[in-house]
């Protein structure tokens, strides 16, 4: 079968290139891939793997063979799931505990964009408890995760502050449920109880500032890789404060991620949740979309259609 | 009555003076102060507040009025408790929700010294969750909460390593329970699971360095007055790391104190919690005693007896 793969003088990195079946294990199903997402994070390592390394964690597809230990859906069954880095390929073996089925109503592209993004919304802002009338601010609204924050923190009845790099980013945020849109560097003084952060260095010290007493701050990515600075004060002017830092390949290893990837697509099917497909591609020519995805310039997900 | 009241020219900032005795509200006991405690956190603050205000949180003492409420223990009752800021008086009007009752095995000293420093390493200790098995770093281990800290985190059945500032410190660490004893800057790179901080700065920097994946660090103060400085992976190296900001003052208007204290005197009482008081100073000549403490050469609690 095709898979791309890291190939180190190509466009964008990757080449489409023949690789093994994949042999699913006794828990895991059989999946005809339709549609996968690109993720920041996967761009950052593209570069860095040996030639040859699979890529792909976002995957959406029709299981072609259930698993063989009798759990999960029967052949024939639209899912999405979370792949171990070899979505983007035409077929992947999925765990049937990360993987949950799929109502008509939601394309191809639509659920290939939910499972990292959402999941990594929704299981940072858990760590902030309530948030019904509580105020969050997210950092890098416009992206992927950002966008998911949004409106996931507005459905669960908070205030929502979101901050961007650009003009250009601010599309579609209000729709999404933002009550502020600020730019990087230009945000008010409210202060907020849960800060949402993944681009670290100097936004993350100005988020901080707006940290009321027992806020809680989640961090998950760094993307100005930059080290941690807060002023003096940063805790002794908000007491209780706490900051966690989640990775969600990290934080999956604790949770059902089966039952809440079925949460996020119950959310989008009910209109509650926009996956915010901002851009899709033919995987075959993947290198302009990367490059769009690369410079900012996509407001929301980046699918690839098989 | 008698009080120490903070006085501009005076040694140590301080001065007995005559105030107006205390009028205990419904909820409140009356009483007769034989001991208390001085913490850094008041030593920081004398220096700042207008001439003739009041201090004093540890104290211990007989009861002489119960509350008018009926609630608390009745007057004759040895009793320690956590005072308003006014607790280095002749007499005081405790909250009956913040005082436990004394065994007599306790001496005044003794219990005078446990309940600011007590708290704060329980609560701190509480924030990391279960510690059998695990491993935790207390830096300004010499001090009053870093000794309470030191003993309660191997009580609970953790490995622990006590950091301080110099050899002079090191004092009595090992017969608390530290499993390991370094000076800052010294220290090794075992990783631990738990980081107990109140210096900030460098100490916590370098700390946090140790600090494995999932880790939590709980910081209670700032003495370095430094800003807070983590390396680029901060989180990546780490995920699921939380760093917390515990202010004793903060922290008791969600917690039971009267059963907290409670729980501490039992320890104390068991010989699980030994209240390290290092230096007993009679309260009409508190200066020298302050500038010793002020000069980290108090390794412990400094208590005033009445």
């Amino acid at each position: 079968m095709k898979a791309l793969v890291t190939a180190a003088g190509e466009d964008a990195g990757l080449r489409l290139d023949s690789v093994a079946e994949p042999v699913p294990l006794p828990g895991q199903a059989l999946v005809e891939v339709a549609a996968v997402a690109v993720n920041r994070g996967e761009l950052s390592v593209i570069g860095q793997l040996p030639p040859g390394s699979r890529l792909g964690w976002d995957v959406a597809g029709t299981v072609v063979a259930a698993a063989a230990d009798g759990s999960g859906p029967p052949a024939g069954t639209r899912v999405l799931g979370l792949a171990d880095r070899d979505g983007w390929a035409e077929r992947v073996a999925l765990d049937t505990g990360r993987l949950a089925v799929l109502p008509d109503s939601l394309e191809w592209a639509a659920a290939a964009a939910l499972p990292v993004a959402g999941l990594t919304a929704l299981y940072a802002l858990r760590r902030a408890g309530t948030l019904l009338g509580r105020t969050v601010l997210v950092t890098g609204a416009a992206g992927g995760v950002g966008r998911a924050a949004v409106q996931l923190a507005a459905q669960a009845g908070a205030r929502v502050i979101a901050w961007v790099g650009s003009p250009a980013r601010t599309e579609g945020l209000h729709l999404l449920g933002a009550d502020v849109i600020d730019l990087y560097g230009a945000g008010g003084t409210e202060p907020v109880d849960v800060l949402l952060d993944s681009c670290g260095g100097e936004v993350l010290t100005q988020g901080f500032q707006a940290v009321a007493p027992g806020g809680t701050v989640v961090c998950f990515g760094n993307t100005a890789r930059a080290e941690l600075r807060l002023p003096v004060d940063w805790g002794r002017a908000r007491p209780g404060v706490s900051l966690h830092y989640l990775f969600l390949f990290d934080e999956i290893t604790r949770r059902d991620v089966g039952r809440d990837l079925a949460t996020l697509v119950r959310l989008a099917d009910g209109q509650q949740l926009d996956p915010q497909v901002a851009l899709v591609a033919d995987w075959t020519d993947p290198a302009p979309a990367f490059a769009r995805l690369q410079d900012r310039q996509v407001n929301g997900k980046l699918v690839l259609a098989l």
